[in-house]
C-alpha cells in the first residue's frame, strides 16, 4: 500500500524518519541473510549483539558520550525512571528539583516516596510558561542531585541554559535528545524516552555517569538498579530488542543529515517558520514566553476553545494530524522533532495562514 | 530479500508466526490507511486506541479471561513483575514459593526484600529434572500467594497440575502461555514476558483477580501499581504499541489455527517426535524426568560436551538454529513453541536421526 501523504504532528509517539521504516519493512522477514526477523533473534545470538553494540556505538559516536558515562537500554519510559533515579541516587537523603511542567512534577511528586524533596525552582506560578534562571535556582546545600526537564512537550518551553549545581545535574531530555549537540559530561545522568526523537516506544535510553551506580536502597527491584544494568551491559533479562534495532535505523538516518549538529541548524528554521506567523497573527497566540520557547514543542492557541477545535478538524482532513494540545490544557501544538520533514512545517505555516484568513481576523 | 530456509529453535525471543511478520511488513509504512505506521502513532489516537482494544479483546478470547481479572500490558519482563508481585500482593508478609529452575529462583530471591519467603517446595536436589507434586508442597497457613513457575525454559520441565492452595496463585506463564487452554479463574494472577510465545520482547502481560489490586508497599513505583495500571489500562504512560499490535497479529494468526485448544492438540505431537527419538537413541539422553517433560523446551545431552557444540554447529549449518542449551546448564535444548512449524519440528528430528548414524554409536 502506497503511504499517503500525512504530516504527524504528535508529541509522541510520533513520527520516524522515513528511510528507517523502508529499511525495517524490507528487512522484516529475513535480517542481514539471517532467515529471521529480529524480533525471532535470541538477544544472545551473534546478529542481535551485533545489532546491540552498533546502536549503541552509534548513540555514543552521535552525543560525543564520553568514557566515564555508560548508555543503558532500559524500559518502562522515562515514568519508570522518574522512581529509578531517587532510588538510585537519594540514598534517604535530600534531592532538588525544578518543576517548569508535568513531568517534573510527576517527578518530583514521586522522589518524596525516597527521600526529602526539595523544590529548587518552580514556573508552575505563570502556568509553565517560562523557565526560572540561574540566579533563581535555590540549592539546597547537601542535594544528592538536580533534577531537571530540558524540554517541556506539553507547555512548549524549553531550558535555553545548563543548571550551574554542585550537585549532580539528572536531566529528562526525552523530548528533545539528538535535536542539538549536548556536552554529556555537564550530567549525571540523562534519562529519554525514545517514542518522540529516537525510536518506537519501548526502549527507554538512560546515560549516565558510571561512579553514581551502587548507591541503591535495599528494597530497589533488581530490574532498577542501575548498577546492575551496567554490570549486564542492560541485558539482565530480554532487552527490547525491536525497539534498539529501531534506534539504529533513525541513529543511520541521523547520521545521513548531519547528525545532531545538522538537527540543531534546521530545528531552529523549522519552529522559526511557525513561531514566525503566531507573532505576525492576531488569531494565534503563543503559550510560551519568547526566549524560552521550545523548537521542538510549538505551543499555541486562538482566543476560543471552540476555533482550536475546528483548527486541528480542518488540519486533520488536509492531513496535517494530532495538532490539538495535550489533554491538560487544551490549545494547539505541533511537534517538531527531528523527523518532522521540513515540507510537513511548510505544510503547516500554510495551512496557518489559509485558516487565520478564513477566519477574517 | 527472499527468506531463507531456516528454523529457529531459540528459547525466547523466539520463531513468530509467518503471517504475522508478513503483514506487518505489509503494514509498515501505512497502518489501515492511516498514512503512518503504527511505530509513528499516539497512544492516544483513534488508530491505536483500536489496536489496543482489539488485541485485549482477543487475548480475553483466546484464553477465556473472566470478567473478575484485568487484562495489562506492561514493560520491563518477568523479570520486572519478580519484584512488582511482591511489592504488591506480599503487604510485608509470607508468601510461598517452589523452586524449580532458574526463573522461580530468581523470583523467589527478589521477594525476600519486600517479606518473609517461605520455599514451599524445591527440585534443586535433582537439578530441577522434575515438578514436585501436591502432597510434597509445604502450605503457609499465613501465606498471601503461592507462586510457581509452569513451564521451566532452561530445564525443560513443566508442572503436570494445577496446584491446590488456599493463598491466590500466582503463576509465570511466559514460556507456555498460548500453548494450552487454561482457567484462568483459579488464579490470581498469571504473569507471562511476551517473547517466548506471544510477541517480540517488550511487553509483559498480566492477567489478574482485580480484587488483589490496592495492597502495594508505599515505597512502590508509580507504575508497578496494580491499581494504577488496572485504572489507567495499562496506559498510565506511553505502552510498548509496536509489541501490542504484534501479539494482536499473532493472536490473529493463533485463530486460525483453532486457538490455544489447536495449539494444544499439536503441541503433544511435535515434541513427541523429538522425545521419541531421544527416547529410543544411544546417543541422546534426555535431561527431565518423563512425566514432567516440557512440551515447550525439549532439553537432552549427549554424553559429551563436545559432541554436543558439535551437533549444535552441524545443526546450524542445515538451517536448524539455536539449539545450544542454556549457558548455566549445557546440553542441547529445541524450543518448540506455537509458532514452530512441524516441518521444523520434522527437519530436526531428521537430523537427529542422521547425526547419531554418522556418530556410530
Amino acid at each position: 500500500m502506497e503511504r499517503e501523504e500525512v504530516f504527524n504532528f504528535a508529541a509522541g509517539p510520533s513520527v520516524l524518519p522515513r528511510p528507517a521504516l523502508e529499511r525495517a519493512a524490507a528487512e522484516m522477514l529475513n535480517y542481514n541473510g539471517s532467515g529471521m526477523s529480529v524480533m525471532e533473534m535470541s538477544h544472545r545470538s551473534a546478529f542481535f549483539q551485533e545489532i546491540f553494540d552498533s546502536t549503541k556505538a552509534k548513540l555514543r559516536a552521535a552525543l560525543s558520550v564520553p568514557d566515564t558515562h555508560e548508555i543503558l537500554f532500559l524500559q518502562g519510559g522515562a515514568s519508570l525512571q522518574f522512581s529509578m533515579v531517587p532510588m538510585n541516587l537519594m540514598e534517604g537523603g535530600t534531592a532538588d528539583y525544578a518543576v517548569t511542567g508535568n513531568f517534573s512534577n510527576i517527578a518530583m511528586k514521586e522522589a518524596k516516596k525516597y527521600g526529602t524533596v526539595h523544590v529548587a525552582a518552580s514556573s508552575q506560578d505563570d502556568n509553565y510558561s517560562y523557565i526560572p534562571q540561574q540566579q533563581a535556582l535555590e540549592l539546597s546545600a547537601d542535594a544528592k542531585y538536580f533534577y531537571y526537564c530540558a524540554n517541556n512537550t506539553i507547555y512548549g518551553t524549553a531550558w535555553n541554559y545548563v543548571p550551574q549545581t554542585r550537585a549532580p545535574l539528572v536531566c529528562d531530555m526525552s523530548s528533545e535528545i539528538l535535536s542539538h549537540p549536548v556536552d554529556v559530561s555537564l550530567y549525571g545522568l540523562i534519562l529519554a524516552g525514545a517514542q518522540k526523537n529516537m525510536a518506537p516506544a519501548g526502549v527507554t535510553v538512560v546515560i549516565m555517569d558510571k561512579s553514581l551506580a551502587g548507591r541503591e536502597a535495599p528494597y530497589t527491584p533488581l530490574m532498577m538498579s542501575y548498577k546492575t544494568m551496567i554490570e549486564k551491559d542492560s541485558m539482565y533479562n530480554t532487552p527490547p530488542c525491536w525497539c534498539i534495532y529501531m534506534l539504529g535505523l533513525t541513529l543511520d538516518w541521523l547520521q545521513t543529515q548531519g547528525g545532531v549538529a545538522g538537527m540543531e541548524a534546521i530545528k531552529h528554521e523549522k519552529a522559526a517558520l511557525i513561531y514566525d506567523i503566531i507573532d505576525n497573527s492576531r488569531l494565534y497566540k503563543p503559550c510560551a514566553q519568547r526566549q524560552f520557547r521550545s523548537d521542538m514543542n510549538v505551543t499555541f492557541r486562538t482566543a476560543d476553545p471552540d476555533m482550536d477545535a475546528q483548527f486541528a478538524k480542518q488540519a486533520q482532513a488536509k492531513g496535517l494530524m494530532n495538532l490539538k494540545g495535550h489533554r491538560s490544557v487544551g490549545g494547539l501544538r505541533a511537534s517538531l522533532y527531528n523527523a518532522q520533514p521540513m515540507e510537513g512545517v511548510q505544510a503547516l505555516a500554510k495551512f496557518m495562514k489559509e485558516f487565520e484568513v478564513a477566519h477574517h481576523v
